[in-house]
């Protein structure tokens, strides 16, 4: 049977009128939403307001008459528009006090980067006594923890990796001890080389049987990759050895599509491969135009597999510098099996690497026509035993075409150096 | 004197478990704040909420109280989860009405994609008899248009480009048509090359006299570019001739700096002016790693100017491929001023091309050393007559320093046509 738990509520309130009129995305609230909901909170709302005294009090009251938790992040910056600390402090009560460990770090951070610090970065040193402080180490402004009626209040600065660093070092682990929290624990399996529909009809009883033993599963999505999670709330240790059979199924049910777990990025994985293998890898693009070559240096160390890549979008480029026939291009048209084929070979052998990697295809939204429409991409990988080619049919979208295709490419890679 | 008016308030309400729990970033509410606050809107909240009646309900409670216009996204999707129709029925009234016009659409858009209609799908043709239809030409859910007492509810499916085609279709001509809004004018100054502090400091006296004079200046952050708005309201054409005197001032201090406006981006102007010129460009890339290509190539049509790039992360490749002296590269290191001016006169003569760009240096976060630390980065640009390198020391983040290396490259590219 499963296990029935209320879980804690939990409001997110996001400060700032940058959010409101669209000049900044706001991606606190997501990543606090995702990772609170990891912890074991239901994430009951997430609102955002504007930096004025009467919003945050009115968005306070009622985030605190149904949740037992409110996170807000924004308005703690030095400039006077940032109204959030004098808020907190008359809602709460108490004086703003100097705390001496903050104005040190704050005078070592501003010294360290050789910046004047000014009279109102001095004053981010005050803390409200009603509040216990929550240590920056990302930035000058601190956060802050108060409590009322049994209920947590926790006030963060708004650039994300302070919001994120306060939290990973300081706020998880706090919130950890305040509640009592279910045992939550998730397993996400990354996959790759096919859609979230074809993926689900693939493993439809599986999932139905986790839903029946009262494990979740959810579909992540991202481009050229779905991502499924299994979570699992309950009282004791049980629920991690349940989620952890339900997730070696999967790798049972689904071997060829499964690259990594959680944090892990094809790039990532592709690329700790070639590393463990002594191997590397040169590209060869045209339509993917060197995002494919960005992807693999995306990851730091990158240099110890990656030899290189050359972008051919011209043709005489193609031919000159990469070799291919020109003919060839004549005879089969740039966007065929024929000439990425060549591209990775010949990629392959002018870069001196162990794997060579080719894309070719009408990216879009122009340049199709009723012979290859936009969204036809042919990319090959050479090894030094073989060649093979794959036709992709894709949208029109430009952008997508170019990540999706580079996606492709390097979990071809990483199924032919399984093989 | 400033034209004071009371601007129409808006709340936007995004509904679905995704966003709270972080699948899901939240673009919609951004992207519609901004374009609603455009119109003359005054954006008083974003919610988000989970997709249950009672949560709708007391969200648009809530929203009608204080504001004139509330705009719901997602929730209209074919599956059960999707209750925000059924909810927005029972809060307006009516009935459930097939509209012959939208199941026409829909048997369309799915023979068209040969995907087969379902039975869920139908339900798609069936609009509130409270409401008015916006017609989505995107994908199967139909906007719908509430009005209760003189406020507007407009409801839209949480698929970004679906809400944007619905909005940009039909929703903003509504609105203007609906609501009384004051005359908004908006012109946004892109520059580069400059951050926020420098750009702010030299601008300092034409942002106080625009102030003084009722006008709005507002910075947008982008990585290596700061946009620069001016805002207007009034009620009258006279605010157009003010913003654009105080745009055209702005073009007069700090010419060097301002590439273009509103939608504009680097790679965008940067193509527009190769192509206009009849001129090329090729890149060689080390620390880039592909990504200024990327840039370049993401751009429809930029094989017209864009040969290609050699992404040369391997000394090997530099030398051979490239043809870039190893004993250069042993005398002044690979990231060095000689090194990258001669990739990039190496990489125009290579690919035949008017102009070559080159990158080489550590974008971290490993890989720095005492002497040349991480983000220090050299770029150079060779054309037919000359070679010219710059020094650019930038942060210890991989993908910002990749990102902000790339803009600086499109930035003196442009530059360099324009001498």
């Amino acid at each position: 049977m499963p296990f029935v738990i209320s879980p804690m509520q939990c409001a997110i309130i996001t400060i700032g009128d940058e959010i409101l009129i669209g000049k900044t995305i706001d991606t606190n609230s997501a990543w606090l939403g995702r990772k609170l909901n990891d912890l074991g909170f239901d994430i009951r709302q997430i609102h955002s307001i504007s930096d004025k005294p009467k919003e945050i009090v009115r968005a306070l009251d009622e985030s605190l008459e149904k949740t037992d938790l409110v996170v807000l992040t924004g308005g703690l910056g030095p400039t006077n528009d940032d109204l959030t600390k004098k808020t907190l402090l008359e809602y709460f009560g108490g004086e703003l006090l100097l705390d001496q460990e903050i104005l040190d770090r704050l005078e070592g951070y501003f010294k360290g980067r050789k910046i004047p610090m000014l009279e109102v970065h001095r004053q981010q040193a005050f803390q409200p006594s009603s509040s216990k402080k929550l240590i920056n180490n990302f930035g000058s402004a601190s956060g802050m923890w108060f409590e009322k009626d049994n209920k947590v209040i926790i006030s963060l600065p708004g650039v994300p990796y302070e919001t994120k660093g306060i939290m990973r070092e300081y706020g998880f682990d706090a919130l950890t001890a305040h509640f009592e929290l279910p045992t939550i624990y998730h397993r996400t399996i990354l996959t790759w080389g096919k859609g979230e529909s074809i993926i689900a009809q693939k493993i439809e009883k599986w999932e139905e049987e986790a839903n029946a033993s009262g494990l979740k599963i959810a579909y992540l999505p991202s481009v050229g990759l779905v991502k499924i999670r299994i979570s699992g709330i309950g009282d004791d240790e049980g629920i991690k050895i349940r989620v952890d059979k339900k997730a070696e199924e999967l790798y049972q049910i689904i071997p060829r599509y499964i690259f990594g777990e959680n944090g892990d990025s094809l790039e990532l994985i592709t690329g700790k491969i070639l590393r463990e293998k002594g191997l590397t890898v040169a590209t060869a693009e045209s339509c993917t135009g060197g995002y494919l070559a960005h992807k693999f240096t995306s990851v730091s160390g990158s240099s110890d597999y990656f030899k290189g890549s050359l972008i051919a979008y011209a043709n005489d480029v193609k031919e000159k510098v990469l070799g291919v026939s020109i003919k060839d291009i004549e005879k089969y048209g740039v966007v065929s099996e024929e000439v990425v084929k060549q591209m990775a070979e010949n990629v392959r052998m002018l870069m001196n690497s162990d794997y060579g990697i080719a894309t070719s295809g009408i990216a879009g939204p122009d340049g199709g026509s009723d012979e290859i429409p936009v969204g036809t991409i042919w990319i090959a990988i050479a090894s030094k035993s073989s060649v093979n080619a794959k036709l992709l049919r894709l949208g029109t979208r430009r952008i997508n075409n170019i990540m999706t295709t580079s996606i492709i490419c390097l979990g071809s890679l990483l199924q032919e150096m399984q093989k």
